[in-house]
């Protein structure tokens, strides 16, 4: 399974009831977890979620933009403080590994652990991070460079095929046993190999955080895979008109469109212009998006909390307060 | 008046109950104010205690520590975005700036505004930063160059010298009204020059907000002047000596014994190590502070208020909840 946090929901600045972009997803099997961007307060956040800078397995930056990064190295700089010595991985445009490193040189910052970079341009490559949990990254459409992300989940479970097992008249016990644990065993002057009787089930969860895009149909091939897209809904459209294209984000009615073509089972929308942050901004949000969706969708707040299971089922398991 | 508003109270890391270092310091005569230090997440510090931006006429670092200046760019930005246009000016060591430059590069950063960089080496000479307020910069000790700044207020006074009007026999009325707005009139066939009538009262407000300092002494002349000085007072004695020197800051013995030798009459301290927070931190550090100084005294926590009037008195106005 995969667990969301949305730690921060607000395009552009900070308001008094959310902060600016960053997501945290934890592998449910374990206590790894990928960032998906840091903008300013997001270790704040961190803390405020009761999530740990020690089990953080990788950030990812969606693009340069400040509201998107200018949290990371307060992050890293307290994690250092916070005794990490674990190596860390950062999937980001070139810019943002010069800029920690100008940023370290300039302000005397020291980090006790290794940073492992990778060029958000390298990582269109599937990248494995852990046993359970790759990243791939995809282009969209901005003022800059800016990317979405598939997290994956793959968990392998071993079975025996007891079936199997029975007809041969193998009994329960030792046998079965030894023969889980991958052991060849002797039965009835017969070896049985243990390979012939272990079953593998691949099970994978995969979701897509975008990061900021005015083109969602960029993502149609990734998310063919996809139980789950989490898109910026910057706008309702007709305050997307008003604004006019120059910004390059999306409105909840581009996305809702391309998420019935795509027939997507899952979608939450986030990066709300401060415009929409209240009820009624919600609601219009709201609204304009079930009229072009058909699925299952939720706007996130900040501390909000889903899960995404084997199956593809979305579930919010808690909602801020 | 001078207004202080403590928007981070905490050394080196964020924690669930103080930010990192940041202070406002308000002229309460209008809405000109000036902050000392941006750590992360400063700009958010400042929409809860309901500061503008707008209305900021400089920032001050006083070292390139993270803690210290991790929030000022994301706050730039977002002045920027909230349509600000008045020039900015930042005083700072010069690799500030050269961050500034670099992040700005990176990060597709486009301020509408100017700012007016002040090295702040340069500003160990006094800066006029509007009619009524100035800033001066002094030398501390600390890992990296380190500074404190005065901030001086002076309110000047005309006063009529209503005294001498009477005996001269100058009627109330129109003639005292023009020569209070410095025109000359003629009176008993004589002409009267209102800069003869008009007496200049100064009045002036002075303290110091240090930065990071292992050498309270350091401050002895500037103090001299001085109404308030808020310091930090990172550890107790002991715990500093657990420490060691590596870190060069102070413990609360080490000011209080610096203020009572210099005689200052009122001190805040800030910049508490995260062991130090809780209710018997914060006692531990009062109870040597008030051993070895006999002033007025506060440690400060995130959102407390005070004011500074013209005679020297201070007094917590508000306190955080």
């Amino acid at each position: 399974m995969l667990h969301f946090t949305f730690l921060g929901t607000s395009s552009g600045v900070p308001t008094l009831t959310r902060n600016v972009s960053a997501l945290a997803v934890r592998n449910s099997k374990n206590k790894d977890w990928i960032l998906v961007d840091a903008g300013e307060g997001t270790q704040h956040r961190i803390q405020q979620a009761k999530l740990s800078l020690q089990t953080l397995i990788a950030i990812c930056i969606t693009h340069v933009h400040g509201d998107h990064c200018y949290g990371l190295i307060g992050l890293l700089a307290s994690a250092g403080m916070n005794a990490r010595t674990a190596p860390l991985t950062i999937i980001a445009p070139k810019e943002i590994q010069q800029w920690i490193e100008v940023t370290a040189q300039l302000t005397d910052l020291h980090l006790p652990y290794p940073l492992n970079f990778i060029d958000v341009n390298d990582a269109t490559q599937i990248q494995q991070l852990t046993d359970e949990l790759s990243i791939q990254a995809h282009p969209l459409s901005h003022r800059v460079p800016s990317f979405a992300f598939s997290i994956i989940a793959q968990y392998t479970q071993k079975k025996l095929d007891t079936q199997a097992l029975i007809q041969l008249g193998v009994p329960k016990g030792k046998a079965w046993g030894d023969l889980q644990q991958g052991q060849d065993i002797q039965f009835n002057e017969q070896i049985l190999t243990a390979t012939d009787f272990i079953q593998i089930q691949m099970q994978r969860v995969h979701a897509i955080v975008g990061g900021d895009n005015d083109q969602p149909e960029l993502l149609a091939h990734a998310c063919e895979d996809a139980q789950l897209l989490i898109h910026e809904s910057t706008y309702t459209q007709a305050i997307l008109d008003k604004v006019g294209q120059g910004p390059m984000h999306s409105s909840a009615k581009m996305v809702a469109k391309f998420a019935q073509q795509q027939n997507l089972s899952n979608l939450i929308l986030t990066h709300f212009s401060p415009r929409h942050q209240d009820s009624l901004g919600q609601q219009a949000i709201t609204e304009e998006f079930r009229e072009f969706y058909q699925g299952n969708f939720y706007l996130a707040h900040d501390f909000d909390q889903f899960s995404l299971n084997e199956t593809g089922q979305l579930s919010k398991i808690v909602a801020s307060s």
